[in-house]
């Protein structure tokens, strides 16, 4: 249980879900469902977050409701609820999905660049091509494009915002009152960028914020989604039920990244965890099971079906699920690959009832859920990031703020005690807290294009 | 000077903008030069704003860098900033502008809500269609749509935002833990809109907001432009050098609202004044003419060459500008011709020199800059008010804090003592600080479209 605080650390988000990431969490009687459209509920557990010295908060985000009447949809704006946040704290990192099908670079660019500002560098990009169909509807498509398109315009579109951050140099600022100088025009640069998706003449409409550019983020884990995310991402979620299939998927981003003359440190890995913690073991699994109690099974099968492509209301609850319903390849696969190879593994591997399938993933959605005492969850995160499975973990506390202050008042301390987590924050930016360095413009050093008098 | 305070009342914005309003404004020995990049600055200047009881916050905004290196630019994204400031303010009203031309709406809607539910409905939208060929550069374009078809697009962009903001119905949420019915999905109605340039089928992501909608402004003074207004806005920011064009603007609004079937006292006419403040009206004037020897003539110039769409370099400063540079009719006029109509105005009356143009647009680009006492300021901003020119006035300092600090301080307590500006806040909104009603939803009572389950 050694381990030097000089080692490699651990890096440990919460990843923010309204009422918790249990889908009955909202059913819980002390809940707070009626209080999620309240700023104040997220600016409070963001508070506890960065009290806990957590790195940061992650929002997951599309755009469309999600059409059930069962489960409280996001009642803000990813990007505007972290800059509430970002008012309210000081260290905590702020990460936010946005799709790079549904925006429009520059729009997207300012929106992220706004928040790394206010927030002094703390600002995340958890880039995402979006799969969603709902999605496609509300901007004109008739349907989503393919997976294929989508990373090919995601690439395009990285290429851009990048370059728009990098536009304005860091020392571009000159600020000479007596000369009438305010910025030195040679030193911020027209990206004129055409590709094969995206024209943009630029430059930035702002100066180079305190990081450069927002972490990269990423979470796709189908063959395009781990290309793309060793080409671009600084960090990448990931969803694994077994520590065999998250060391596979660490192995294989890590070395993909290096083939690609990356470093793979700058590289980092954190599957999610949604954790119930009690006093004992048994006390944890009754605490798990009364949650799945709460589900409404309807709800439940409406989200498989849709990992499915196909109706499933055929079987009975408690009859085991075909392999084949996750096995074959297709449209939906095409379009939804990632999370319905997750479920694929269980199906195959543990041959659950439809209502134990739905009980497993209604908890983290594919992400592994785990239950037992502050030691036992807290021997999890050691025996995976020192197992070669992850570099942190996104953590997914099912009831807010309940089990996350279960989480950041009794495992925490465990891990810091065992020198795996950091008692102090070293440093004031997202990237200090996750140990990447600060990009150089890509365009310093280069002769100005003339774009401004 | 009586006025009952049961009458109808003044209203003002304080327009935000860097350093100041004056275009040289950062070159003053104690501008904030140094400080705008510092979401601080513009959160201390909030607070003052809402400490002297004025009705909001507002911003300009336009997609694209203004390429000068003689003077600041916008370092926030306009949104995200107006979030910044809602966290440390109450009641204080926040309006950004945003393009209809350069955003999907359901991307702005999203923005525009989040701003209204975090700010507890405080939120206003400054709707433009955006004339500036560097921002259609950043946007995939070779150059801006015309003026008709950026006004048929907003038309069609404002229907799909009030239909999306319109979807959920007030009552939609039942958070019924016992049922495991959160919402009632009976009433969340798609918006299925397919208009000539939008194809979006909704429902909105999120429940209805605080205001239901955001304050709706607008401030084109063109023929569509105002043609828009009349059918859409509820607050109009425009730009007047005399009482007599004021008050010409202003009937015709209302009675091409009156026309339209609308209540005219729902389309608030708020034109800009940068008033230059004093003990004497000398040192007013000499404050005034100390800004305007700080300008750079080359900046002034080109930005009055983008206005005339044609080069200007051939004249003197000290030459008197030629009535016809801005009187032709051309693309740039059909593009830009709100605001090069005031300057033409200006040019034809006075008959000045270039640098005096310059100067004269120099405070507020053909905004109404005045230089007197406290007393003049108040006398003018009641000729106006009460002689059927403006409902009130979006404040324009020359110099942030100082010349704010001086209206607030010295201009606004006559006001108060008058009778026509409160003392107090009545309301929490936006939409009660303005006496503009909270529409009902459009689809309330209507039967739902099944979009979930």
């Amino acid at each position: 249980m050694s381990h030097q605080p000089d080692e490699r650390q651990l890096s440990l988000n919460a990843f923010l879900h309204d009422t918790g990431h249990h889908e009955a969490s909202w059913r819980h009687p002390e809940s707070g469902a009626e209080r999620i459209g309240d700023i104040a509920w997220f600016q409070d557990i963001a508070r506890k977050v960065e009290a806990a010295k957590l790195d940061a908060v992650f929002l997951a985000d599309g755009p469309a409701w999600w059409g059930t009447g069962h489960r409280p949809s996001n009642n803000f704006e990813p990007i505007t609820l972290l800059t509430a946040l970002a008012t309210v704290t000081e260290r905590i990192g702020l990460i936010s999905t946005a799709s790079t099908t549904f925006y429009e670079p520059f729009n997207l660019a300012r929106l992220f660049a706004s928040l790394d500002r206010i927030s002094g560098g703390r600002a995340g990009w958890n880039i995402v091509t979006t799969f969603s169909e709902d999605a496609a509807y509300n901007f004109g498509l008739d349907g989503v494009p393919s997976h294929e398109e989508r990373y090919a315009r995601a690439q395009d579109f990285i290429d851009v915002v990048t370059k728009l951050w990098d536009s304005w140099e860091d020392d571009a600022l000159v600020v000479d009152r007596e000369s009438g100088d305010y910025v030195d025009t040679s030193k911020v640069h027209a990206i004129d960028h055409v590709g094969p998706y995206l024209k943009v003449r630029g430059p930035f409409s702002a100066p180079r914020t305190p990081q450069g550019r927002p972490v990269y983020v990423q979470a796709g884990s189908s063959n395009e989604g781990r290309a793309f995310a060793a080409r671009n991402a600084e960090a990448i979620f990931t969803a694994h039920q077994t520590i065999e299939d998250a060391r596979a998927f660490y192995d294989d981003i890590k070395s993909k990244a290096r083939a690609l003359g990356r470093n793979p440190d700058h590289v980092k890995v954190r599957p999610g965890i949604s954790p119930f913690i009690a006093d004992t073991t048994a006390e944890a699994e009754e605490l798990s099971q009364y949650f799945n109690r709460l589900t409404v099974p309807a709800y439940g099968l409406t989200q498989l079906e849709k990992m499915a492509g196909t109706s499933l209301r055929h079987l009975e609850l408690d009859e085991r699920v075909p392999v084949e319903v996750f096995g074959g390849a297709g449209n939906v696969l095409d379009n939804n690959r990632s999370r319905r190879q997750v479920v694929a593994n269980i199906v195959e591997r543990d041959r659950p009832t439809l209502r134990e399938l739905l009980h497993r993933l209604a908890g983290g959605r594919g992400h592994n859920v785990v239950a037992g005492t502050p030691v036992q969850v807290a021997d999890t995160i050691q025996e995976w990031f020192e197992g070669g499975a992850a570099d942190g973990f996104n953590v997914m506390p099912p009831l807010y703020p309940q089990l996350l202050d279960a989480f950041t008042g009794q495992v925490v301390p465990i891990l810091q005690d065992r020198g795996l987590f950091r008692t102090e924050y070293a440093g004031t930016t997202l990237r200090e807290h996750y140990g990447l360095p600060r990009p150089d413009s890509q365009y310093a050093d280069e002769p100005a294009l003339a774009v401004g008098t």
